[in-house]
């Protein structure tokens, strides 16, 4: 049942029950222990990560009454964000990144959100720790975060993965200026390939914001009971920062496809300076060459063989014309190593 | 009337009626065989391989009363996605893709789904077995399948189909990695050919699936009677299908337009290569063939002719210059194979 | 008056009348002729070829109350299709394609539709045959299309202009194959501007479709009191055509661009065969060029000169340093032809 | 206030006053000369050249009253084709074209209409008679245009520029061909700054035409009061027009984009032709060159040397040698002039 | 809590309350200071440079009940220009150009705009003294500015900052088009990373005027209450005059995109200059060497050799093959320096 790379060993549940007044927090080893746990606080957040124990999503979704399909679209780790309505509960995929600082790579994982009435239900394959600052606001004392309904948890949560986005943007960023440093100075296919890549995974980024930026309009526009007029400015408010990052990664791809010309000029100009190498050569050794061939004539009448000074003045002429014609190199500005 | 490659002999028409309580099966021999049969369920499915022979596809639209059009385009097997909705049955066009492993190239049928109250009819000109699954669940023994209406079954062969689009983009996918791996290694121009071979047949699959899209949006969407408020839950599953397959497709055309840039930069790379051998050769040859012909000039008056030393003081400067020249292109790196 | 290129000698106007149980059809010598003609039948059918004489125009203009603005654009055989709504008649503009054979290039010729209550005018500039079938089918003893309205009969002639489209895309996709055929065998600047050419009618083809397919779609759903609801469904169904000409279309187009690429990249090829051929010939002489140069040497004290083998031994060397670096070469794949 | 440059002296300002009845015109000398002056006819058409005087502007202004904004709107000569409606007038900004012959480029004013229940004013830079036509249709003795309200006046002076882009357009089309065929045979960058030149110069028509497009779809659509039902006829009628010669701009276009292709492609081919060059010389000479070294050897027995033939012998095998490596590379195809 | 650069050391609050009578100007030193002042007038700008001081957006926020996302935004200065409207004031985000003369490059500020019944407040980190004609216009003794509301206030500061994208196009444009004289004079690598970076300035320029153009629209033609329908057709002409900058930046972006075409064919252009320079000095001195080979034969009957004219002989015909060619070269157009 579950799709997708199994990155976790065990599921780990973890449930966190707050009010006005404080927070309670449980991590339940196994399901039969959840099964005695009584409701301490009005609203709850229960986080599972770890999917592929399909026992631990049918009990979930049979406590929460999840329709099939949505607990088939959790199980399923390649969804493409989006967001489903059903009667008790908004359904949100989204996609939370991280960057892979040795193979300078991004990863991902889907984060599935279920926002109830009074609950909030998350669920994704690895445990990754983007969560944690949200959890750290819930247990501050004065957490004016626990006043708020589990709409504003939601808010909080996709506003965390949305800012993680800017993060993977400045990374694509600065390895798209080291590739473009790389281009000018050293040329070489294998630097196309890793264009291509950097291009992919902006792509791939890009292809987790958009429709969750249409999630977010949507969400932010139109009442549907499950988040209050005002969570819905703060929805606005991260549907904006994900059209910015939309916009800045748009410039991003767009100094990559610039770097594909950057890379062929740069191959090209290699080509010329080659070519010219060999020109140059060719013109100094050329006229050398042939002076050398001419006194080398067995005609019985020829000037300068009985002088004494006659092969050095051949070597004068043959060292002259080759000045003179770097002297004319010189002047184009073709002896330069460039 | 049929328009279309005809891929399969004779007409196989198969009945498959079924209610909650079980399944009937009946293979019909012939048109006529077909004529004595009596309603055995409430639910029926038919079936049809096969459609070069006109007088089965005119039986079958008068029995169902279909619409001239409907049973043009069930025979003109070139058409489009599409879905049409007429007063006792809704008329939908997809196609069905199989990749072929010697060719490495995908084919497809056409498969028309006429989905009415009680019954499903569908027409295809080859056996694939696309949907052998559909039938197995139809005759398992607790088939929950038997309890829905034609409209399940129709949204189930949907979805079989969409399922064998993922299947095909992975077989692209591997196609398109196979084509970088030699565009790096070993470019010529046939490789530019399969490219575009390629890139065409993902143009292909993308034609089937973006409309059909477009029409499980539609059907997902609005009710028009023969799709239950559930089923279309379903359906609206298999949109998200299809809209996450026609953006992955796009990754891979992406891949295919980078290829030709690949292509382009190894081809031009090698030229580089090319001019480079050129080059280095010329250097390292030019001294040497100048100063064999210093000394095969003819002056009277010449260093070193004497010496008996001169012949390998001589071959020892040639070989002296051009070890010179070669540590000078070791340095630029122009000695590497690339 | 008439803008367009002049194509017909002398008007020739055709009137078929019909109805449910029969056709006549008359052929007017001049328009006097015709001022003495009275109504047989229901419905008619006036069918002008040649637009240059501007009374014709005008007299048929005036009889059925034509809008100045349509008998502008009947004239103006320029226009881009359209579709027009007047109180009394529906005015349609398509165009109608050929193929030359010989010059292998597309034709097209204005084809102006006026659809009224119980008539359909058409006005052409060159009498091409498209519409003989169309007749032929009125003619037909038990002639199904005379029961319907004239409505069908608009129908009919639009979709024989759309058939022709299919047609002349089969054309252009046998072309550009052709062309593709030649980039990879014998790529040369004229080929460039064919390929161009090409892209060009493909272009013309694609603009006579796309806003016939907008009419069309409009058409088809709209009831305007023209074409009644069955006819409307007709209508629908070469609207799909249209809708799988275009995307047929865009696969030429698709094809053309790359041949572009292919083209460029043959070029290209041939320089590094070009360059490779000129490394070969330096490679092979310049060694023996230099051994040759060696034993020309005057020194007074020379290995081998006086051996009466040593020519031979010299040729040999030069034989033996041409056989390696051939061998080399030939290790590296660049002796092959291509 | 004026924003443009300044292209007209003096301004001038002409009164054409009509009715079904006739036509009454006066050429204003000046400001003040206009006072005095009474009206004659029930319409009026005011027309003004030169801009730069702020003065008649104001006063103008002032006697319509025309808002501050579409003052402004009229000196700044700069505009955007844009259509805003006031209480008592519609405001309508377009663009009139030249082809200036001798430098081959297009200039283009700034025409702005003013249309109110019973005038027409028109203001621009420079006295380009693009409206002397219109003037004659209102001069004409059984003029049907003087029965006609303002409006139509006003769709006469629009339909009269909209002409004009047809013409620019075939002047950039010629300009395209004459292009092609340089970029074939005579490929130099000059060339290239000249494609751009003219693609420019395309981008200037296609914005003005494009906004104008949108104008005259708006106007022909909804009636605000200005323009009569009949008389958005004709509006529609030069909608399409519009429409037409956008379609028809692009194909301008997408040949000069194909231009830049044929042009290095020429160039390209160029490159391909030196090295062919080079590479014949090369092959021609070097086995000659060889064959000369080995007969300078100063092996003491060589065979040859002493036969009385030998000279004629060597120089035969270099012609003999040359003559098989001609005759090689002239069934390549490769001694063609190109 | 301020994300951004910090570019101004010291928050300066300027307060310039007026009314149609007059103006009341005020520089608060310190939030204490400002907390003792008295209302003078009915309508107030106060304006803010520097946004570092959190207690002074807060004190702010406060007085002028800022909702908390407004604050935030407000000190964010790295903000997509938007327009948020909230019950008691309109909050607008716009970007304030500057171009830096000796960098040749643009820079921006984000500029903060709340606009209430009867105050305006404006944030921006530095002081550019954009707004300076703004206060000079409310200053002066018959000022009409201060008889209109705030709104109209607004308007002229958005007027100011859209005047100012005019300049920095003119810069833009300027910048390209040195480049593209440098590009057809002297291509180097460097030049097309400048290309590059402005290519990247006018995507930035662009994007900060593309959302308000969106803003403009909506404002312009809504009634929303801040602003008047007189305003707003003030509104609507700034509006046009985003619409105008955005096209011409467009122009601006194509001139961009062609220099890197005119750039490559610059490049190669050279490269064919090398290559032939290349062949004419090989065509060059390859006869004469071969000649002076022939000469060096070592047969004992030669010609020539013993007539005392034979060396000059032998000089002449290798300066005479060399001027053949030379010809030759000549008429091909090859020798020309380009």
């Amino acid at each position: 049942m579950h799709i997708g790379e199994i990155k976790t060993d065990k599921p780990s549940i973890t449930l966190i029950e707050f009010d006005a007044r404080g927070v309670t927090e449980t991590l339940f080893e196994s399901l039969e222990a959840s099964r005695g746990h009584h409701a301490n606080r009005e609203k709850m957040w229960l986080n599972v990560y770890g999917l592929h124990d399909p026992t631990v999503m049918a009990e979930i979704g049979r406590r929460f009454k999840l329709h099939p399909l949505v607990q088939e679209d959790i199980l399923n780790t390649q969804q493409r964000p989006k967001s489903d309505e059903y009667t008790d509960y908004q359904y949100i995929v989204a996609r939370c990144f991280d960057f892979d600082t040795e193979t300078r790579s991004l990863t991902s994982d889907q984060v599935s959100i279920v926002l109830g009435r009074n609950f909030v239900l998350t669920f994704q394959e690895r445990a990754t720790g983007a969560f944690e600052a949200v959890r750290e606001r819930l247990r501050a004392e004065h957490g004016a975060m626990r006043a708020h309904g589990p709409d504003y948890l939601a808010y909080a949560l996709l506003d965390t993965l949305v800012d993680r986005y800017f993060v993977m943007l400045d990374n694509l960023s600065d390895m798209a200026e080291d590739l473009e440093d790389e281009a000018l100075s050293r040329p070489n296919p294998a630097l196309l390939a890793e264009i291509n890549r950097v291009k992919h995974e902006a792509l791939v980024l890009r292809r987790a914001i958009w429709p969750l930026r249409e999630i977010l309009n949507t969400l932010s526009r139109a009442d549907n009971g499950f988040f209050t007029a005002d969570t819905r400015l703060y929805l606005r408010d991260i549907y904006d920062h994900t059209v910015h990052v939309l916009e800045s990664l748009e410039s991003v791809r767009d100094l990559l496809a610039d770097l594909l010309d950057i890379y062929l000029s740069s191959v090209s100009n290699r080509l010329n300076t080659e070519v010219r190498i060999l020109t140059v050569l060719t013109t100094l050794f050329m006229p050398a060459t042939l002076i050398a061939g001419i006194f080398g004539m067995n005609f019985h009448t020829m000037p300068l063989l009985d002088d004494p000074e006659g092969f050095w003045i051949a070597l004068g002429v043959m060292g002259g014309a080759a000045t003179v014609m770097a002297a004319a190199f010189w002047r184009r500005n073709w002896l330069r190593t460039r």
